[in-house]
């Protein structure tokens, strides 16, 4: 996505976001395939397509047998449908596929492409949303950077950290990697705040800090919390889990035990610059963020999740209208 | 709900069923969360809905993960995410939720409290309908105020037997409480009668008894199944749990052992003012009611069921239009 | 079903697929219950209703209780609802009811004879349409015959090959049936090429041969791959089960073990007069076809698949416009 195509994007879900648009999908239908449990994410697509006079067929993984993804494979294992066939099919039935497949499967070197996904996109003839995937989370990064700009108007060269926090369960990376990478191409000043052992995807990383630079504005590692807290105009809290341990969770659960006190909290944030305070939920509330501050005047988690619905009825209508 | 307030739903419901109103609910959506199975309020609200011209997203718990219900909660156990937050985010997308939440899950004194739905009550800035709790069904109820209006005509003084029934399961109080309370709040000549120990909770049935009284009915129980046949015009059938033992459902079955012929047949019907039949379903054929009453001219069975899709209807209009 | 009511299906499919009808089945409900898990035929009906501006309810078999399909039960065991309930209810709330029962569940004698889905057909007082038992499977022949229609232009003496191939899982009978069925009534020149051991319904074979022969059409029956693909015009491949073994799916196993060599590919398709290739899928691919004949030039299996849209489409509007 280029910074023109992202400001684009968004200046449609501000107007979309201002004056409801009619039933400009009408007769347009969006499936989705949920391969993991889902609140925010079906619920705002559904209500966003309504919204438009279109309609959303949602496929939880429980609703279909397995599906084999290898190519070439001879069939004759539990799985009843091959992805190429399902993907075709549906391309002929819906105008769009949104995939959520968030789940570790594997080593981080075999999670990280995103196979199922880009499977599906593959054999599809009709665009395909990534609903999430343990490496990217576009759709919430989308909401998260329109509620920054409401809130900062300007965004070159302003503070946000991306702040590790606790959390009992092993995390994905993809709401941490994407909105690094689209903070970065508005030319945020961006904070990655982690202890030793969680650095993010360092492809990741590099083409974040290169698309910062070029856009006026900088990337930073720290591996403190305070120093990650100090300045910042914008907090924006999420567990990730450690990829060194992606396939041992149980490892990674013992590494974490030592950083218990990555909690976010009002002597936190009283070390920022009168930040707000962000977490694209669902949150382990007094394990991630205590509920003083996730409650407080700061607070933007519920104008993040609303502007869900906002930016992806404008996606909905750049892909389909 | 006033005296009043319930006439003039029944007579919006009356309207909407003789004539379809068009889509003066376009645009708005019903979230529907489901904490156990559904047939009747599923689909009727659903029907509803689309023919109002809005829409509903149905939840049912397997699409979701945990959520804790506690204030002030740590969150490091199975809970992802709070009550609190889910209210909250469903409030930015929807224009009012549903909640069914019927199961048994403690002692009778706390179950009786509708903890679940009342968190969902307080968080949310939409309206909240109970689809049913352990306490409480009232839009089935109204369903039923409704049918026996089409059918008595006039309500005061008129002759209602609430009647207990065998039931190989333990079964919550929802739809008899509120019946009784409607019925009373109508006016009506409301007879409870169930064998010993199978008392409805007692601060329903003072509050019932008084609005019988000021509306020219009256309220009495009694412990024997003839008795409370003798002179019904409307005998509402359905089985109840012992509150006694509501958290010990192995002593409630060994004490309905005694009370197998508690079910309502043809000679317990002769016994009537040529009673109508009603039963919120689902129903225990056999077990609850014989083949041959169910199916009888004078059941309205399935009256009650289809008067769920109008009286919800008139209930969606007065919340959102 | 007559050869004009298929025929005039048939021309109204060819409509509907040249030109969206518009909103003509508004404010009409399909409900849908699904017994078994279902990707082409939930989608295919639930696009299909949405573009004619009505709307599907999606009731799987999880979302419900179990239901009882016994007349005259006693109902103290675990099904909370009779079938005649359950139909009598929802013909109260939708325009049609869809019911798909394609599992084993007895012996052959007794599956063949759909007792489920005649039970809710007798019961409910709206159409009922059959989404697949284990002995028909209309909406897909239905698909089928309107695929073949258009490449073939005429029907009648046409070569068609309904092929058995080799599957990991004992299946149904279900599409074979409906397509030998509608195929001879066209007047197709249809050979069944099973091994010995998987003839399919006699009474079927009967009838379906009576048909094609009336239609000017013919029907035979080859026990070897290579004699039914020989000049054959189309290849119909999928799997059948055994009904001799139907209750014994270990020994269908064993028994398939000879026949693994029955599958479609480039060699059994240079047999043929240049035959087009169809499944209906789900398909196990490199065990009942190979890629590179289901990938070929050939192969219409997704023109199969986006004609279900089409027929359904023509099918609720004649039962419900």
């Amino acid at each position: 996505m280029s910074r023109f195509q992202l400001d684009d994007l968004l200046d449609l879900a501000t107007r979309v976001k201002g004056k409801r648009p009619g039933q400009v999908l009408g007769g347009k239908t969006l499936g989705m395939l949920f391969f993991q449990p889902s609140l925010r994410t079906r619920v705002s697509f559904e209500v966003g397509m309504q919204q438009l006079g279109g309609h959303c067929i949602n496929l939880s993984s429980d609703d279909l047998y397995d599906l084999e993804p290898n190519e070439q494979a001879v069939m004759d294992g539990p799985a009843e449908e091959h992805v190429k066939d399902a993907a075709r099919t549906l391309s002929r039935y819906v105008d769009a596929l949104g995939i959520r497949a968030a789940a570790r499967t594997s080593t981080w070197e075999r999670d990280r492409q995103e196979l199922l996904l880009r499977s599906y996109a593959e054999h599809s003839s009709v665009p395909v949303i990534n609903l999430e995937t343990v490496f990217e989370h576009p759709c919430q990064a989308l909401a998260d950077v329109l509620t920054m700009r409401e809130n900062l108007i300007t965004m070159q060269g302003r503070k946000l950290t991306l702040m590790w926090c606790n959390h009992p369960e092993p995390k994905s990376l993809g709401p941490t990697h994407s909105v690094l990478q689209l903070a970065s191409l508005m030319g945020m000043d961006v904070t990655l705040a982690h202890p030793l052992g969680f650095e993010v995807d360092d492809e990741v990383l590099q083409r974040s800090r290169a698309a910062a630079e070029e856009a006026g504005g900088a990337g930073r590692v720290v591996n403190d919390m305070q120093a990650g807290g100090k300045g910042a105009e914008v907090i924006y809290a999420r567990s990730w889990g450690c990829t060194k341990y992606w396939d041992d969770p149980e490892r990674e659960s013992i590494v974490k035990r030592s950083f218990q006190d990555w909690r976010v909290d009002r002597e936190l944030m009283a070390l920022t610059d009168d930040a707000m305070l962000m977490h694209p939920l669902p949150v382990r509330r007094n394990v991630a963020a205590t509920d003083e501050v996730l409650d407080g005047d700061r607070s933007r988690i519920y104008d993040q999740a609303a502007n869900r619905a906002h930016v992806q009825k404008a996606l909905l209508m750049q892909l389909l209208k």
